[in-house]
Parts: C-alpha cells; structure tokens; sequence
C-alpha cells in the first residue's frame, strides 16, 4: 500500500512544542510519510538552531523556509505571509504532500493554509474553534474555513468548528498535543546548570519562588506595546520576587516589546531577572509547574497551565474569551491590578490538574486520522440542522 | 469634518461590474474619499486596457498593481496571492486608508483581506455567505472570517454570515451591486458595430435566437478542465444555433480552457462563433437579455440572469448550492445532457424578471454603510443564541 | 571522486538551444552531475511543454520555477527577476551546486546569477563579451561582472570580457552552443507534415521561396515596439513572398507586438503567413536554411545564419555592434528600407559557410571546463598589462 | 522649465552618510525634486528611526520599503534584493523619476540597478570603479555596468570605470560625498553626554586614548566570520586600551559577529568596552579623529580616515587592493597580528590629511551634474583606443 505522504509546516518554537508528538507520531507510523517544513521564525538563528532541536527529535526536515520580512510591523507580518505563501506552494509542488497539516493560529501559518487549499492539497488544522484576542482569531477562524479535516483541543471548540459550517464528519475533538509533552516527564525544578548555560541576566534559584511571566504583543493593539509592556514590568519589579522571563514571539509590536525588556535589564534588576529566548519542552514545563505564578498573556498559561495547576494572571485581552480552568485570574494592562492580581495567585498556590485541553492522546489519535481520513478538497458551507 | 478614505481593490472586470455602483456612490459622497486599487488581471491588456475603462466611468485609480504570476495551474494562483499581499502592503501603507473593501470571492481577493486584517485595517466585504463550488467556496468564508463589515446580497446569504459567528451588527443585506447596472439601461440587441469592432470569429446575428456561453475553470477539478470544455463545445456546436463565447477568467484550469476554444476556433466552426475577450457592462446585459440560453457555469447566469429573466444552462459543480430563480437548469458536464437542457431552455423561453440578488439600489446602500458604520478591527467568534 | 554538481538554468526556448549540447556533455560525462533547472517562459505552457521536450532529450530537471510576472512592461520585468531571485536561491540552498551556469543575456538570468555570486557559488556564463543592443547590452556585461568563469563564443568577445577586467586565466573562448546543433543534422526543407500539425494560419510550401521572419522587441525603444512591426509587417506583405513567422519573446513589449501580428494574421494574408510559437532546434535549422531571406532582429539570424550562410535583413539597433559574418545587410525600421534590403539578400541567395560563432565543439569544451576549471568565489579587477 | 525628477535610494545608513551632502545639494537645487527613497537596513527600528533621522536633516521621503528577509546567511542577501526589486519597480512606476542614483556597493543596492535600469530610467551610481574584496567587489561592478552616469570618488576609480567599457563621457571623477561631512564641523573629542544616553556597555571616556573597532562580515568568507571576529576580539581585549565598537552591517555572517560580540560583552570586559548600533555622521567624525587606533575592516577607515589621519588597522581582505592614504596598516586574521599593528599604530599616532578620496565638493559637483547631464538609456561597450 502507498504511504500517505504528511507533511507538517512549523512556523515556530512555540508551535513546534504543539505539534512535536503528532510528528512523533506520523513518523513512526508505517502507512504515512513524514515530510517537516521548517519556516518562519523557526529557522532564524536567534532563536536557536531549530534544525538541532528537530534532529536531536528525531526528525530530518525536507525543507526550510527563510520567509520572515524585517520590521515588525503590521505591514511586514503581511508581507512575511505573502513571501511564505511563494516560497511553500514551490515546496508543495515538489513534495506532493497527500495532507498539509497547519498548527493553530500565528499570522504566517496563513500561509500554509492559503497555499495547500489553493493547490488542491488537503488541509488540516490543530487548535481550530478556540476563542481569543489578537489578529489569531481572525487567522484561527479563516484557517478553518480553508481546512478540510478538523482537530481541535476541546469538546467546546469542536462545537464552535460546526457551528461555523464546517461538516460535522470533518471535525475530531483530539485533545492538543501540547498537553502529551507533559505526561511522563519528570516536573521538578529547573536544572540550575540549564541555566548557568542558557539565557542571560542573573541566576534564579528555582527552587525557591519565583515568578515566570511571558508577554506577547497584541497585533491588534500594535500602538499600545510599549505601554503595556511597561504595566508588566513595573508590576513584576515591584512585587519583588526573583523572575524568570520568556521572550515575546515575534509579531507586530514585538520589537517594541524587546526593546523595553532589554533597557530594563541594561538598567534595572540584573540579579532578581533572567532572560531566555526559548527553551526545550521538557524545561519549560518544569519551569510553568514550579513557579509561584505566571504572568502574562501567553495561551500556554491557559493550556499547559490547566494540566500543571499552575496559578495564572493573564493579562489584557489576548486571551480574552479562551476556554480556561480554574486556574487563571484575569487582570488589566495596569500596574496595581497585575500586581494584585499576582498577590492573589502566590497566595492561592497550585491549583488541581485539569484535563480540559487534553488527555496526553491527543497526538496518537490525531496521526491516525491523517493515515485514514477520507479527504476531499471541495468544500462547501453547511450548517447542522 | 474629515473625510473617510475608503480603498476598494478590483482585481479582474468581472468584479469591477460588481462593484462599479459602489465605486460612483463612494466617489460622490462628500463625506468619503475613493482610493481605487487596480490589481491581478485588471491591469492585463489582453484583458483590455482597465485605465481607460476606469477612467471613462469617472474614476482616477491611486495604485496599479502588477502581480499574476503566469502558469495557470494552483501553484500560480498561490503565488499571484502571495504577491498580492506584498504589494497591497505597501500601497496600503501610503493610501492609509479608513476602510477597505474586498469584492466578492476570487482567489487573489484573500490577498486585499490578509493584507488589510493584519495591518488593522477594518475590511469590508461583498457577496459573503453564499454557497458555490470551486476554491471560491472557501475563499469567500475565509474572507468572512477576516472582514468586518459584511455587505451580503441576499437576505439568505446574510443568514449565512451570522450563522458562521459573525456579529449580526456587522452584517448588512444590502443586494449585489450587479444588479444596480440593469436598472435603467436601454436592454434592446447588441450593437452590431460592436460585434464589428470588438472579439474575433464569424458575425453572429444578434437580432436572431443566439446561444450566450460562458465557462470557467472549476480550479477543484483542475485536470478535467479539458474534458469539461469539450462537453460544451460539442453540445453548443451540435444544438446548431450560432454562439457568443466570453473567455474565461484567469485561474488554474483556464489556459486548457481557452486551448481548446481556440483550437475549436481555428479548426471548426469559424461562421457561426464569435469570442469576446471582455465587454462592458452595458453590452453584456444585452447579450444576456436576448441570448436564447446562456449556458455554462458563471455566476452572472444566475445573479444577472434571474434579474434578466435569461434562460440558462448551468453546467457542473460551479455553481451547485448556490441560490438561483426559476431561469436555471442544472447539467452535468456530459454533452448530451448539456444538449438536452438547451433545447428545453431554448424551447421555454425568456422567464420573469426576480429581485432576488437585488432591487438596484446596493451601490447605493453599501456607499452609505462605509460612510457611517461604526469599525472595529478585534475580531471575536459570537454565535447567535 | 567526488561529482561536481552542475546546475544550468534555462529561461526560454530560445536559450535551451543555446546550451542544449553542454548539457548533453555534462550529462554523460561520469565527473559530474547535472542539475537541470527550468525557469520563467520555459515551463509556460504556450511557449509549449517544456518539460516533454527535455525529457525527449533525455534530461530531468531538477526543478522548475514560476516566476513570470505578467505585463510585459519594463515593470514586470524587473519583477520577474525579482521573484526568479528568490525562488532561486531556495532551490540552490536544496541542491547545493558547485557550479551554476547562466546562457546568454535575456533579462531574467540576471536573476540566476545574482542568486548564485550572492550565495558564494561559482557563476559560469555562456555568450560573455558580445556587443548588442536592447537591455540585453546591459545585463551581458553586469554578468560579467558577477560570473567567475567565462566562454564567450568567439575570439573578439573573450578579449572584450578580459578588457573588462576578468582575469584571463577564468576566460576561454569555446564556440557557441547554438551551432554545435547545426553540425550532422539534415538541412533539407521543413517536413510540410510538421507545418500541417503545429502553429496556425496558412499553409507555405517551403520547396518554393519563402521569407523567415523573427522580431522581438527591444525593450529600451518599448514605447516604439508596435510602430516597429508595423514596418516590417507592410515590407513582407508588400514584398509578396510565403512567410513564415516566429512568435517574439517575453519581453517588454512583446504584448504589442504579438497583438500586431495577431491583427494582420485575423485581418490579412492568412492564406500566406503561417505562424509558429517555438519549434525544435532541428526544423528551426532547416527553415532558416532554406529561406529566400531571414528578417527581423534575431541573433540567431546573425549567429547560425553565418555558420548557414542565411540572407539575412537585420532591422535596428538590437543587433548593432554585435560580429556578424558576410551574410547580414542591415536596415532601420522603416518599411521601403526593410522591403528594399529583403530584395537585395533575396536576388543574392545564400553565403559560404562562416565558422565565427564555432566549430561544433562547444559544448564538449565547456562540459570539460565544468569538470576541471579551478573557481574560487572572491572577484577582484584585473587589468591587463 | 520642467524640474528633472532625481530619485536616490538609500539603503542604510553608512550609505546615508555617503550620500547626504548630494541628498542637500538636490534637494536645495531648483532644477531638480528630489524624491528620496529609503529601503532596507534604512527602515528598520533596531538601527534606530531613520525617518527621524532624515527629517531631521531636512527631507522627506517619497516611500520607504520593508524588503530585509532575516536570517543573515548568503540565500537571505537573495532574497531581500529580489524582494527590494520587486517593491522598487513599483515605487519607480509611481515616482517616474528622470534618474535614479544608486550608492556604493552594497548587495542590495543592486535591486535599484535593476529596477531602474530594466525600467529604461537612467540610472547613476557613486563610488564605482573601487576595488575591494566581499561581494561588493562583484556587485560594485556589476551596477557600473548597469548604470548610465558614473560619480567616482578618485581619478584612479574613474579611470577603471573607463576601462571596463563605460564611455568616458558618462564618467565624472568627483571625489567621495562621504568626505563633505569632515569640512566644517568641529573634531573635538565625543561628548560625554551621547554616550551617557546611547549605547550600552561601560563608559570610555574618549578625552583618553582609547580604539575604535568596527568589522564587518566578509560574505565570501562567511562561514569563518565567527573565528575572525574571535580574533579581532582577544587582540583588543589583550591590547588594553577601552574599546568603542560600532555594529556590523547587516549581511550574511553579521548574525555570527554580533553573537559573538555580544557575548563577549556579557561575560568579560563590561567596563571596559562600549557599543554603539549606529550614530550621527559629526558624532562618528568625532570618534574616528580621537581614536589611537581604529581597527577592523571598514571602508571608512580608509575613506574617512586618510583625510581624518586616523591611524587604521585593516583586517583581511575585505578591503584588500582599494585606494588608501599613508594611515592604514594591514593584518590578517590573526591575534597576535592583529595587536601588534595595533601597538604600531598608537605609537605612530595621527597622519597629515589626505585629499585622495575627496576634496569636500563631491555633493555640489554630483548634484550638478544630476541636473544638467545628457543621458540615454541604451548602453554600448566602447574600449578606449
């Protein structure tokens, strides 16, 4: 019998670690062949060599994407979907792919969605249905328009997928794959010799309280960066405890972020912060399950979160409306409500697991629908009666 | 008080007509400033030559965008897309406009609504929530899902939008400014100096019982767009009446296409064929108001055409589920039964005019919404209770 | 040992010609690996399937790319290298040659060579040195400029590349390609059976005396393309012979021009023109060595008509300075000039044979340089002494 | 009379600096508008706001263009001169400029040469005819054979320019504008005040002897950019005296410098080396004219320098055979090399002034010639006898 020939476009580290066990697990499977694309933000050196991690993963990829438009601005996140879309549909045209699998919602997975769709490749998509802030909603909702085959994280999202029109024999609740990096892996604190090695600034004894805050920019709210970057930073320094920071995606306004994080640094708080650009799965995890709170507005903090109990605030509206345990507290872009908010979650403490995103399958079952789903590339709207 | 710059990009003539009320009403509305964008294959000459058309309708374009990538298979399309959206950045980025409107469903108009949505530009949109075949399906929802400020033309179509999540205040049946352009027109036969001077092949009597036909690429079912032509040119050649041919529109699929009409072309048939490449709207709505049977599978069979009273063959999977009047018989793409409908299309005669797609006031009403509706650029799933 | 991997890049069908025995070389040449690229109006379907005709010829490429921006304005040519740029240097990062290879001087391989010196990949260059018009002119030398080894076609055109600062040891003067294809091939009359089953228009006997005719436009006189085929159109048809015509290039201006000829073949002379898009190397030969006279701006006319010994009319300045043998009689574009000229070369009849553009040998010559010229990537001006 | 339209596109800013006195001399000049272009490095944020910049110094850009493609390896310097050319060929359509000006040589720059030249706009270039090492070597040369009107900065320049082909008539010897910027302004030591607010790193105070590095990637020996900045770092560290050091470039292997540099900066020599992205043209003058030393590989360090007398250690062959002054000692990438021609250098301390590469006059003479020379877009080699 032919293989399936499955490929998988990752546009980031991020979206790397929410897809990793479906290419663990496409890979393995015999009826499917593995085709990984690297592009994006996930082949630029600064943020690491994407290459060695997938390869130390186990995986080869069959091609990478040098796409990203400088600038950081809303017209260059265009842009760098446009130049990607020319580079992948070259790339679809040479490796045949049976499926294209998209992950989730960053601006340039567009690309891939626009590119597979228009060329009669079927598409999938992880993550659709959810609800959020940012240009993501708009790019999460337009992705499944474009999609054939459907695999969002939660009973609920897969409802919203057919309420939009999309047939319902198309949508399969899974779980999402970011929550089976978590089962089966050892979640005490952070290897201080991780640190030591990685990152910059001062050195966070993890196991000791710490706070871990990680704030991406709203493309939405593009002017309004610096601001808010502003809100976190004065409310993190002035509630005192060690941090540990996780730089912002790159996406409009996230230079303007940057920027602001790293004059603080120069200026401010060499011993009490350190700063990593990004960082294994497995870290990261220790990293969300030992801190005394997390902050910002990153979805991780929603999604791992629920499973590892960490106490949340979540910030502004870049989340806003996401599906969410009991573990996140939501607070303004200013500075005494976050830190309020953060006084109330140190206070509280872990909070129970919660598999609301995920039963740790989600990868294993979402390979198996790509071996044996029956595709079609014509869609056409329809609604459940 | 300042005027509202309102940018509205065109990308191929059919769509102009589609849009050509809007464009007068905008442009004579004090209260708003037209930025007309010319884009893809509006700016091709052998599509003729869109500047003068434009400009003999009053219009002064503010930016011509070359960016049809050549090839005419999915791959193209992807890449004339992807072009799109670097170029309309940066004209967006110059005209700053308030708003901007895409039209209707082709390929390259997802280009004005990525590049549009993820500058923050509030998008506007007509035609969403209809139901048709091709990649159009897809693009048409997944512009829905990027816009808005929905303009739908019929109220079904409405239902549609709402029904896929989108706030019902966004979403304004207004009708399909097509329509507006038979209102008031002098509808007697096609000129026959026209015929003359414009196309190519035999003089065809307009006078006398006609066929009108008008095929495009199905880009789902790209590799049978030869087959699919075949089909009608053997139907429309045996049924025996002389025939008006308008060429396709440019997608994958269509350089077969037009192949195969032009061998037809060269080898049979040169007395009683006649080929248009493009024609104003005036003229086209004659052809349509006196053909015998238009027959094919263009939208403007079913949208001008219920208005019209056109008795037409629709061909294929184009057009299915699409809302259509009384004046539509469906065919499969199988020439005896392409043949079969003529005749009865033909023998039933010109049927009675229906308001369905609109009343002839859309340009109108659309003008009035840009100028006045109330735009936010944060996007959020809402379904109806 | 290790194959070099050598990787030529093919625009057009004009240009496969001219490299078509080096290719063959290096194919079967055990040293190195050919890495076939089709690019631009090579792989455009109405230029013919591209694809088929190097597979006949026993090659498989290695990659194709779509980078022909439609227009045909001074615009989209510089856009079609732009695009040709980027989709090139992803396939070089695939295919990681040793050295690339551009042909000649049309517009777009500028793209290839800028792709190749920008990575650090030696740039090898046919057709160096030579003195023409158009843009051709211009982009001839900057690859120059940009290649580190060179085999112009003859002896004057290696001591131009050398005065312009190349250093003489990466100079070697090999012959063109283009008459390697003229050596051991029947030169009888075109097979009618061939006429019969490609292009289009009337039918020529080419036993009897016919005319060749072959305009491009010349892109830096662009505004002045149709006037100029308007004078060469009235001189054929006045002279009164059969002709037989060749579809221009892709350039800026060649829309104008096809759309003149287009004209006079609906309107005029269909019973004695018969027009051809592009044809195999071998029936080209033997049209242009039966013909009573070649006319036009070709460098084919000046390049293997001198080894045939074709009458040629050479029409304006996209040809001047360039070497020609005995057999070119020049003339501007003006219709008593041109029709005067044709009647000249007519009454003359064929030259000697004139071996100024080659031996035969070049493409076994260059193979070997391939396989065996030392390269480095550093370029530095040397003059000689 | 009609202004001539003269666009000048700059694409960062050491060639800001290089053209700025001809930007004042147009734009001050009423025979001419100027419409000036920034592109590239030019536009984006972490090189500082150069829209700021510019409106400072009086002028106002007609368009700014996002064309950088991150990563810094060689396909990326691809790929952002084909998206530059993609992005210029529009702005040249709406500009319609009488001549566009390109400056010096970086790879990007070669995107305005074609643009222009492939658009038939007449296309100057300054400081061709140099000879260096990198890619700027071939492209350098490469434009001069694009280019219509050549402002060499040396008659040693001028005359290669001659001799490569170019008519000599099109070649105006006029000295380098970099040099303007020197006349006039006052040479006293950097004010303590700019380094207090710009920069990172610990304070020099430049009224002490003190050396000024700046290296750039050398593209053709990218993969050893790392080891070379290594040993440039360990000669300064081990030398002794506080070090000022100004960003590299933006090119392929800058990436590897500035890892490595910064690294450096974190874990050693915090107090005694400072870093400046980029600075004003008199703040820049300031520190070249009061260093000890100036080390690395900058073109400035030659140009600038002889007329400054700095003393100059030039590493490696980035500028290896290009004019220089009595100032400039070379040495390899080597450590101990390195330091000790930095030793000779400090003990030899300033040099008397050099006028080679430019008297102060080169902005007023260019512009001048900008408004009044013949220029004509097909180009011809011509030898001189």
């Amino acid at each position: 019998m032919q293989q399936r020939r499955i490929c998988i476009v990752v546009t980031n580290r991020a979206s790397y670690a929410r897809i990793r066990t479906v290419l663990q697990a496409v890979n393995s499977d015999p009826r499917m062949e593995l085709q990984l694309v690297l592009s994006a933000s996930m082949v630029l050196h600064h943020y690491g060599n994407a290459e060695e991690v997938v390869r130390a993963d186990g995986f080869v990829p069959a091609a990478s994407v040098h796409c990203v438009v400088e600038g950081e601005i809303p017209a260059t996140m265009a842009k760098t979907t446009g130049l990607a879309i020319i580079e992948l549909s070259s790339i679809f045209e040479r490796l045949k792919p049976d499926i294209v699998l998209t992950v989730a919602d960053r601006f340039e997975t567009m690309a891939t969605a626009i590119a597979a769709s228009y060329m009669n490749i079927p598409l999938a998509h992880t993550q659709g249905g959810e609800i959020t802030g940012s240009i993501d909603e708009s790019v999460r909702h337009a992705i499944t328009k474009l999609a054939h085959l459907h695999f969002p994280a939660t009973a609920q999202a897969g409802r919203n997928v057919i309420a939009m029109g999309e047939p319902a024999a198309s949508v399969h609740v899974t779980g999402c794959p970011s929550i089976d990096n978590l089962f089966g892996i050892e979640l005490g604190p952070l290897d201080q010799d991780f640190m030591a090695s990685h990152g910059v600034g001062g050195t966070v004894d993890t196991g000791e309280p710490y706070l871990l805050v990680m704030q991406h920019s709203v493309t939405t709210e593009f002017s309004q960066a610096a601001a808010q970057t502003d809100a976190t930073l004065r409310a993190v320094a002035n509630f005192g405890l060690p941090a540990i920071w996780l730089w912002p995606n790159m996406d409009a306004g996230s230079d303007a972020i940057a920027k602001h994080v790293r004059h603080f640094h120069e200026t401010t708080g060499h011993g009490k912060f350190h700063f990593f650009r990004n960082m294994p799965v497995d870290e990261f995890a220790r990293l969300m399950k030992n801190c005394a709170c997390m902050v910002g507005n990153s979805s991780a903090a929603l999604r791992e979160g629920a499973y590892l109990g960490t106490p949340v605030v979540n910030i502004g509206s870049r989340q806003a409306s996401r599906e969410r345990g009991e573990n996140v507290l939501d607070a303004e872009h200013q500075s005494t409500a976050i830190e309020t908010a953060i006084t109330r979650q140190v206070d509280h403490g872990p909070y129970p697991e919660d598999q609301i995103f995920g039963d740790g399958q989600a990868g294993r079952r979402i390979a198996d629908l790509l071996a044996t789903a029956q595709v079609t590339v014509q869609k056409r709207l329809t609604f459940p009666d």
